[in-house]
């Protein structure tokens, strides 16, 4: 067993990797640190995991790879740190996802202080980018927008099939903003509500457009992401929208079915991604690892329509941690991941 | 006091339309009728309007005015008897918004029986369209998508600042769906759920696409409109993406602040429509006739973004309907449509 | 147009009196103050309610009667300095509610600065106490779970009907812990959730003890309450369990009838009491300032039941004060109030 | 592997059957069937299930055991059939639970065709009664309030430290009323809103009322019981009062020290029942086995309160199904179990 660890547990992510965690067959859970609570029991802490009988450090005990669920800027010395004990990281923040220091810096107002790392960091997209990540010793996990729109971009991206004008209007349930109390994070504030925000622009959306430029460095992406924030705990639907290349794929029925089989092809074989026959809920994945991906055309306009839900927590960030972890250490992909969405 | 009616008042369109006649100063709610519980007092069927001394009856009584709340299909013959008795009439259905009876055959599925009256129906959008509604006896109030994509794009479809490529994509309340029992609006499979459907083509969209011709005839659009279920009970937050064309406004900060002036010239004076500073958010209309709209541009693509939000049973149904019949009956637009939203 | 002024307007019960005045015909909202927020629009702060054109100022004009929405212990001092300048106030805090000082010390570790004052103070409770109400200077706005419970025991324990042990099991929206963040209270732990708390004594039992012993000071009651939160805005609901005393009402179907008379009697004439012939939801009050009450009989067990439900920011707050306002100022009770629930 | 079936996998408890068994290492669900749907694949109807690759059939196949998730009435036959196969049954409907044919007939009014059987079946609440369920080839799965209510109480009952008057005040998720549609359960109306329903008795109620009594046949148990519908899709929180006996424990601190060492001792080495130190939340048990209990007493009254925690479709429902399964076909009894809740 391979004793693995989490900076940072007492936030959501935290608290899912050590739910998802606990039933690995793979790996032993042996240390958990957290910004405050240092001392207490977990199980005293977050109820729902008295199960696992550990205690908050202050620091990070023997492991082989940790997962580092800080906040961005702080997360970048504790993923150091870890590295120079020579311990794989699997970083859940923002710190290592962009290639491009200058980028850091404009988005997150911070000079980056170890760019070098960023070059080496592999952005851990598993359905995109699968061979570095085995043999990385610095995953960036990718955020939860930026899967959900990736997923559901990647096959007409890299095929090519699309004009660089996207359009990527997605719907996230409140786990996303994370634990630290805000008013609109505020029950009665949030309950019965939707909201747009960061029209100005939201972090997420270089970290979108870097990636979708890796997978077709020949379009100059032109991408308009607006988050939205509605009232549930989990999921994110992602919608996108782009025009069709002419001569390429028709705007008309049979294009709809080519753009399906298209889907299908790019993803077939991959356990955690399902290109779905209906339009998807996110209730289907609350919990799962699951990503569920519904391409299809609006014939009146020729315009592609691509649909994806996913449970933020999840597959947007504690479940893909874990798939990174298990390429990461040479353990099947899948562990601890195949669990089907609790419904309703 | 004019005497005013509503036909099936137990949708959730016509319990509102009664909660709001209730305390209108200039009309008197005399007569209503169900499509069920005939003979049945109102507080008995909707506890909450146990102030209404109102019998559900089976045919209509004396009334200047009458608020057809059928569902579309059975709507246009109650509304076909009451204007041959004279009777003013404000159809909530959909059954009188299409102008052209083929477009009505092809997105209903029914040939409609009284295709002369579309001509002389008004749509009730009444910032659009006042003085037509103010002499009409027969108006068709809009449907709430509509009123939130045809309010948020008005200004520069008129003006022909935009590509006419348009994007909206909708995220309703659940009542939006109506009070007729089905899976997806049961509880268990709506709450802490977010699905796009209809993305074959709603029906709102021929109305939207439509009123965006009567606005702007030389723009040959080309919409997608996606509506999107999000849990919660009242509310529509659109969101309409549309490229700026060229020579006209800019797509930077300057821009940014011309859109906004633009905006708050062409609603200026207008009772009910509000172009705020900050992205809206649905519950800051909840119970409120008011529409909300957010103009800015994504000074990275030049694209332009707007975002309205309206309570779906008011502004988007009995709200506006009520407007409509001020007018009809010479009475200042506003009565009985004054108060704030109800928040949280 | 008498002149009123809210203190902290900024609170959820503060910006719902301003709501409810702001259509008042007999009232003019002139003066309104925050904690925080000195020298803002009332607009930008609460768009909800930028119809009111008024800037949160740091001190307190010149008004007739004033509403102090600050938290307790800092609530009594505003208090103070409006009496001494002759303005009439409700105090929708705690700090008048109690008495005896002594129990105020106990519950709420704080030494009563004007213990003299507690004796002047009214309870706000309308339909108990409207007399003195009418001409007091300064009214307790009572708790909202007070409210509920008084109103739905009132008719049996004035009339020593039950025995004096009774169970209080309340359930409330997440509104009635008010707008300050807490882990509690934010979204992703609310929701999807019901908790019980406080159950080694909430602040609201002294003052239910102490107003059922006014309503009957032969009974020595014997009352457990525990309130419950539950994931929704706005709403209480208290269920109330009671023996019935041997000898008066029997505890079978006929006793249920007269039970069920005896509470119609009682509350003959109230426009806010609604004794209801099903059992109520606490949706059919949403915004109104409605109780509705619903007793019943346990036939197998002979134990009295009875369940009421209030909107906690209306008549168990500021729908409450208004109506106190309304009496003290000699006007119709009931002005700004008639608004039915918005359902749903 | 031993295989199991599913009689009736559509419904709620039906579908949770199927999402825990699919993971069973020790068992194989290779049957389902569907009152409506045959021939239909489980992913195509339940798209969270696409995982399990099964059709559902008209007719049960050859398996060991079977869970049949009929509505009651209906469930009795199908059960008789499977006995008579010699296939063990968990009957998860309410077909088994009441001894008393003529106790069945009053509360479901539905004269009992097995009475025979009732006697042989065995009542499911594994902490309760392990011994005579791993022997049995009949189990009624209990009913959800029963289970949260019964394994509040069984330590105090069992020690006969309380006075036989009981007050159960339950708190229940939508999806404890099922999957079928109706006006109560439809989002617009269950959002948003508290209900206390079925105050004439629900059908629970004799199945509590007689698991108390076998507990201690020496009370004579005076139960009230309400269940209230509450705005979440899982959960079930119980609150249950009831007055000490005296001479046993002190209704004092001292004494609720006792009470909570009482019930760690009654509940040691359970593996699904959790003694905790504050009060439990519902989302603690989402998706997970685990009871949640704690005890209390209010010590200005002497009175006990227990208040208990469980999600309804999991151990009220189809995980104690499978906890029964894993005692009747010697597994250990924990096995599919093992799931932390998902929080948040």
């Amino acid at each position: 067993m391979k004793k693995v660890g989490i900076i940072n547990v007492t936030g959501y992510i935290g608290m899912e990797l050590a739910r998802l965690l606990h039933r690995h067959p793979g790996v032993e859970l042996t240390s958990i640190t957290g910004r405050s609570a240092v001392g207490q029991k977990l199980g005293e802490l977050l109820p729902h995991l008295a199960d696992i009988d550990l205690v908050i450090q202050p620091e990070l005990g023997d492991v082989e790879l940790v997962f580092s669920a800080l906040p961005h800027k702080t997360s970048v010395e504790a993923v150091l740190v870890a590295l120079e004990r020579g311990i794989k990281v699997v970083d859940v923040s923002a710190d290592f996802r962009l290639k491009d220091a200058k980028e850091y810096e404009k988005w997150y107002e911070f000079t980056h202080p170890q760019p070098q790392l960023l070059e080496e960091a592999v952005y851990g997209l598993v359905e995109l980018n699968r061979p570095p990540i085995a043999s990385a010793r610095l995953v960036a996990n990718p955020g939860c927008y930026p899967t959900g729109a990736l997923l559901a971009l990647a096959p007409v991206v890299k095929e090519g099939l699309i004009e660089p004008g996207i359009i990527i209007d997605a719907k996230s349930g409140v786990s996303g903003a994370g634990r630290t109390l805000s008013l609109n994070t505020h029950f009665s504030e949030a309950n019965e509500n939707v909201s747009a925000y960061a029209l100005d622009g939201h972090r997420h959306l270089p970290e979108i457009t870097q990636e979708l430029c890796r997978l077709n460095p020949e379009l100059s992406f032109s991408v308009t992401f607006v988050p939205h924030l509605v009232p549930m705990s989990r999921g994110v639907l992602t919608s996108c929208y782009a025009q069709l290349k002419e001569g390429r794929i028709a705007g008309n029925e049979k294009g709809k079915r080519e753009i399906k089989e298209l889907y299908g092809d790019f993803y077939r074989g991959e356990p955690f991604i399902r290109v779905v026959a209906a339009p998807p809920q996110t209730k289907q994945t609350w919990g799962s690892n699951l990503c569920l991906i519904y391409p299809t055309i609006d014939v009146r306009t020729g315009r592609l329509i691509v649909i994806s839900c996913i449970d933020n927590l999840v597959k947007g960030g504690a479940g893909q941690a874990i798939q990174n972890m298990n390429l990461m250490l040479g353990l099947p992909e899948g562990i601890a991941l195949e669990g089907a969405a609790v419904y309703p």
